[in-house]
């Protein structure tokens, strides 16, 4: 059995709410059921959010300690969060980690073009809505 | 009746005690009293502070939710949250936020010359120690 | 009686007809009417305005001599004039001087988020419109 | 029937050759053939490959004329073509672009972190082998 | 009647006098004597010279108020007055303005190559001495 | 006879089809049927384009044999193509350069503030759509 | 008695399991042992990690309350985190506090060569392993 | 008759009343009054000033004009006022400009070590208070 | 047999016709002569020119595949063309590429003192005229 | 027998006479002192200073041939003697060498952040007093 | 009896010699000459030249015993040597010291605009050839 | 009889016994045979090293007196003597100075790729070993 976290940061816990015009309407609870309905017999997918970086670093632990594979929506903690990036990091040789954004960053403001995250992840996915994270449960099977 | 959320960032608990040559010998609860005496009878005013950035972060999403009006001292997190960023970029359209602080960043250190939370919020006061939050109040009765 | 000089920078004068969208309809006779409506007895309140980096300086001269207060609104010279910063700086210890906006600067282009004034204010209130001064006549009141 | 053009820049020709410990051993074929198999019964896919920055600019072109989706490389034009980036803007509201890279740049020389390209692309994945291309494919499928 | 002020920044009142290598040796009054020759019956030509910033500022006002079409050479307020750019702002929408200068900036001092103003210009012409003005008031004319 | 080569960098071939609300719905060759109206019995003019950049280092090599004035739309080139600058380069002394843009380059992305051409350029004209070409051709002629 | 407070800031909590040939194999209770094992009868030391800002900004203000010395090594906090900074600043004046890193963070990643704290602590130590620890127990032995 | 103009730029009228820790007490009276005592037979000494740009530059054209010798404090204009900088630049080859200022600009704050105008000067000379103006006035005479 | 490849970049084909003062009036049949007189007999040389990126990466890639060493001259390449730098790359530990230049880049245009070369090549000769590459040639033999 | 060489740069032979409110009334006779009293039987210390760079590099040269330990504090040195730099980096592998700094160099001016030899030393001590050097031999011991 | 040391730095040995368009033709004994002829009876003058930073370092701290004034031409030290700065730093409040120049630094390249000494020297002299010295002995004779 | 200087900076004395992964085992020694073997019957070729930038300095102010070219390694000089630069400068026109380099520095850490030499030297050879050397004498025979 592949163990998969979806973990996603601050601020998505109000998708469907917040600047629908960017993320859309769907919710969190819609991803849930995507991701479910996507992934293989072979993988248990499991969907979190937080907008605590302790909490976030702590996912990331969890995942380093049980071998999971990460699929993980930094949001805005990609611009700044060094502590997150040296959890991340500790993956490295061990587990993948798949950083993933709903829209893409490279079209909005110039502080969203950086990420202290990219650096340390087996790659990178963009600008395909909840999309986005169906390709990288794809990259994660292949 | 006007709910406006008067919240506080890191460090903000410590007023009276901290660098009072900087911040004063008054307290958060001085403040609780001052907005009390001049608030409206229209206005209902919660003063709340926190160390914990989700936590801050939270209270923005149940302005959001409530429809409250805020006032925001974003302390040390005006220079590095884009958490707190997105989270009151939220309201734009919904609620005003106005951003305050005690004293002038400008006349202190050049890395709080730089402030995320300016360019998302309705308007900046700053430099009146406590009566930063009063004009504000003032300015969000008007 | 405590004498204030509200003081406006290059354009200004053009207020109603300049890019209504960003500064609204009003022209500087309206804010002098509102100023007049909001001032206590024991103030009294002149609205200047001039095109002239030098004129702009000796208004702030006379404001060191006779011991006014000063509520300036710099436009455009917030940006490069280090002479008004010089003449702003003499008044420190003197007298109080509020730098104010019409507009949030930091929701327009890069060049409007550098101030060579806020570095020697008093305080900065910035994002409401003609209330903005309002507010500093009111932090020179209480 | 949906066209979908796979456009790869410079050096991308010595696939199997160069710096295998970063790309690799397979070669283009090696990627003709995975799209084949990979591609649903209503998609064309076609992959080039070009050195020169006028033929894959004429590319873009063609794909603009003929609504074709495109899967780009732009390998190192990545980091200063100006030119590919004024033909890839072309496609935007007409057909979907989207950036791929076989490693992921960021953990590679700072250079590589800036892409021209990214601001006008749909969106973007990086890091995933020649699953980057099949990632893109399925992102132009669903 | 086609209303055209041709107004010039800072030290081009001693046109003829200042390093004629760079400028030549025509002054404004040959200026004023060839845009005559060169107008159509349908234009009205006037040049002004000041090396007054607010007067300049001034001018640009009138222009707006009057609907007149604008020559602008700012000379070297092009590289520090937002005060001008500003003023210059409240043209568009209502009359063309045309940056102009005698010589190409790009072959001279670093200082000289960022201009306040060309990004609310309506088109800018560089490099041709007198001819500038000329190539600017046929540019007006089409 | 004065030879005159009016040569196009890259997507200009695109032109009417790319961008119409910034580049109008004009072909190359509408320009060409303008330019031929607009010059003198003295004058041939040549419209060419390439996406290329070595074939446009070319024409300015021909320019630089024959001893042709040019009009050059350097197009994206304009921003990084050093092997473009230098070519331009040789034709100071020997013929005139003017580097023309449809649109105002100072007010599109930051990116298109800098140009590598006009430090070598006889003289710029910017934003007068294919009118910038007929004006250069008329500082040709004058 | 002296009260020392040991803190550990983020992915701390992890040593021994993280990145072993940067930070060894001994844990944060080998570590608690040799500061055991070398503090001297006088002094009394707790060790605290957390992988949350807001709780070591508390234990700071703990600190600042109890009259405690303090070890601080923030970990990625180091980087980024100006809640914490301001803490610390807090201490100046009435607790001493020592920055520690168990690597040298100038041999590492550029963004690790930057510390907000550093400025506002009693002195730095990095480099010595655990032993960083001994030496600044030490140092506040003396 | 050697005609030495000394030039002062804005808020040196307020000389003896502006922050006297850095200024000290005496008045451009005192100034005029020491100059005269300095000066040779052969010398005509005038001090002027102004916090008008314009005036300002009018008096280099004067000094072009006339010949004259020139002891320029451009106080703040040094910084920003490259109209001022053009005007001087005329004098080269002509006439001699001495920069002068009271107190040592590269003791005060980051923006005052900035100077438009040395690089158009003659020489320099900061940090001796009226003296600095004799010993440009020395530097004249031998 | 030593299979040397003499690469040259854009505008390196009017060497002799080309800003004599820098580059002086030989061509690159000189050029030819010269390494032809100067080659051992164990040595074939061959010298090629083109303005083309596209053919310049060509040729590194055949000197990749036939184990050619290479004596490089970018031209203005040197400073943009992330292409040609991957091209290079492919060479270490397979042959040797040795940068030349004619004239001394570093007393030019700042803009010449980047190569994004020289990181990649195996040594750098640069200022001596032709004999830049005689000497590379040398270095080839020893 | 650890032979320990204590390396001082310049000026600090000027130790209890230079800004005695930043470095103390200790002398270097009183560090030689102190390290006496606090080295082990095994150590033998000996303190040096110098103002000349290449003095100290021999010094550096000295401990590398001897295989002594270091204790350096390279003074003013720090900003900017990649000399001292390329020194320092042969003890790796061979010798241990800690740099030690008086005050802490960042409470101090902005370029004195800034170290040339952090990167290339053990480990960093800095803001104790002689106490760093105390640090640094227990850090030897150890 | 007023002792003034007159200390010159790198090459200044080689004056008269060394690129006479900038230096002149005079040399240090024609400097020692000046000076004597120049002083007053109340002054002993002594004029030194050294290539060595450390023997310049050496000469300042003579002066910080001696309690001399100083005449400091710094040369190529002026923009790197903190090392000098720091001595020159610690005559603050025992004596002066004057920066003086031959070439007005600012008309020369770039990295000669920047002094390490300016900000802790007395005042700054430059551009007025051997007169420099002689203003810098008057300064220090009124 | 030419005379040439081969003149090595600091820490070229440890040649042979540091870093020998990246300068190799040779020591200067080495280089003086390799020299006299390969130099012409009318060259006298003469190797020096110092760690001492005033001994370097010197070196080349007799080199200039002598009129002997000189090879110059300058080391860690490279990147911050413009004590050193200056006394090259003194070289052009007099006699030819090549700065050589045993590594290519473009390949190392960031602030080897800086040099103040380049700019004032006729030619730079970086990257053969001492091969370097052998092509500089090569340079100064033909």
């Amino acid at each position: 059995m592949q163990e998969i976290l979806v973990l996603n940061g601050p601020n998505l816990g109000m998708l469907g709410a917040r600047e629908p015009e960017v993320y859309g309407h769907a919710t969190l609870d819609d991803l849930r059921e995507l991701l479910e309905a996507r992934k293989t017999a072979e993988q248990r997918v499991e969907v979190r959010q937080t907008d605590d970086e302790a909490e976030l670093i702590g996912w990331i632990h969890e995942a380093f300690r049980r071998g999971c594979d990460v699929i993980l929506n930094p949001a805005a903690f990609t611009h700044y969060s060094y502590g997150l990036r040296d959890a991340v990091a500790m993956l490295q040789g061990t587990s993948r980690l798949i950083e993933v954004h709903i829209s893409n960053p490279h079209t909005r403001e110039a502080f969203r073009h950086m990420s202290t995250i990219s650096g340390v992840a087996t790659g990178v996915i963009a600008g395909f809505g909840f999309q986005s994270y169906v390709l990288a449960l794809s990259a994660l099977t292949d």
